[in-house]
């Protein structure tokens, strides 16, 4: 008998989140599905793993097909624990998302949801992290559920190579069609922030982060910004290996 | 008059730790320091910003050319809060470490240290980490503080491009004399966990992280580790654009 493939989900939303069950549907059509992700919200916590806590984990749903868990940790640490102690096997593809909110440009260093994405490539298991550009908690998922069933399917049949996962990007469309998919590079950009300085009842000073986001390129027609400005979901081929080659050279000319 | 230059110093082990004030020591032979640094240990803290609550800072120490603020954030919190509300003007130049305990090969994904590097660099300063292999809290410097010094002249003598900072990680020497430093790439390699599965006094589970690091090219001589195995300190540079730029002609030949 042909074994069901393994789909393994977390999220940095948390595990009751919408994104998260939209992706948990998408996935069931694909094979058998278990999930860890944080019993809460761990958005901006990149690839951060904790150390100087233990991780406590709970069985919050079980079914055929299905299993899930919620843990206390960050998104890093639910792949980390699926891999080591959850999960009879290794699974065949990590999903990440959907996340409440794109994860384009330079977002990608700060997101938890391809933090978690990242944390399967670099133990060598294909992954893709999925991102809506709407922060709403009951956002429409209709169109990037799309998307999601298009790029998993792909990447089932076709895998990935080691050390590479997607960055996958859709627009919010507010009821209207994207249209299309186009692979894109991270575009070049950063926040500006603007901390929101208040002072607590006790005279003691503390700060919000707060600010937006600067896109440095935002004439370029190739890059992950340039999609989802014109509507289209953007999938971008993201790394683990963060050595800049093209550097590599100067730098031993500089005979240190 | 000249104006001297000024430097950002930050690390993820916590304001008070051996290795930040060993850094500041070699910083200040180069111009003015300001040091913005957590409050506590932050190690793995990877490029996490801190969303759902507020921070605070407490300058802790202010003498001529030095100026030192604790923060209760991570790395990239207080570079984002030096940058934004502490400095008087952008810094010529940032580092962060140095760490106890190298960020090597795969390690740079996890590490605060170059979380906070990084970030300097997505804001387009240039930036180096700073890393020793040992955990030690009393940890013998002398070797790394040399490296440091040679790195940072450097740097600010040649400056670096935009998007790319330095990886810098010095050996545990125990009291011997460096070999020299090689340029190099980040290894391929991870963490292989091993969680410390326990039972509280009241019956609940809880699982601790642990593990060791796995080469998967030990025999390779231009990586990272590499260098370290051989008593050389390692210089890689890093990329901020984590697009893997030799997949994106695969994905388009995907047609999605």
């Amino acid at each position: 008998m042909k074994k069901n493939k393994l789909i393994f989900l977390t999220n940095d939303d948390g595990v009751h989140a919408k994104g998260l069950n939209c992706l948990i549907e998408v996935a069931r059509e694909f094979g058998d599905v278990a999930v860890v992700a944080p019993k809460e919200a761990m958005s901006g916590m990149s690839h951060a793993i904790t150390i100087k806590s233990p991780l406590r984990v709970k069985k919050i749903k079980e079914e055929k097909g299905l299993i899930v868990y919620s843990c206390a940790g960050t998104p890093v640490d639910c792949v980390k624990l699926a891999f080591n102690q959850l999960l009879d096997q290794k699974p065949d593809l990590v999903l990440s998302g959907i996340n409440h909110g794109s994860n384009s440009s330079a977002s990608v260093v700060y997101s938890g949801t391809m933090g978690a994405a990242m944390e399967a490539c670099v133990n060598l298991v294909p992954s893709i992290g999925f991102s809506l550009s709407s922060y709403s908690a009951d956002a429409d998922f209709s169109e990037a559920k799309k998307i999601a069933r298009k790029v998993i399917d792909r990447v089932l049949k076709e895998g990935l190579d080691d050390g590479v996962c997607l960055n996958v990007n859709v627009p919010e469309m507010n009821g209207e069609a994207i249209k299309g998919i186009k692979i894109g590079r991270q575009a070049k950009g950063f926040w500006k922030e603007e901390f929101d300085r208040r002072v607590d009842p006790h005279n003691g000073e503390y700060f919000w982060l707060t600010g937006y986001y600067h896109n440095e390129e935002p004439d370029s027609d190739d890059t992950d910004e340039f999609a989802l400005a014109n509507n289209y979901a953007s999938v971008c081929p993201v790394t683990v290996d963060l050595t800049a080659y093209h550097y590599i050279e100067k730098l031993k000319k500089w005979d240190l």
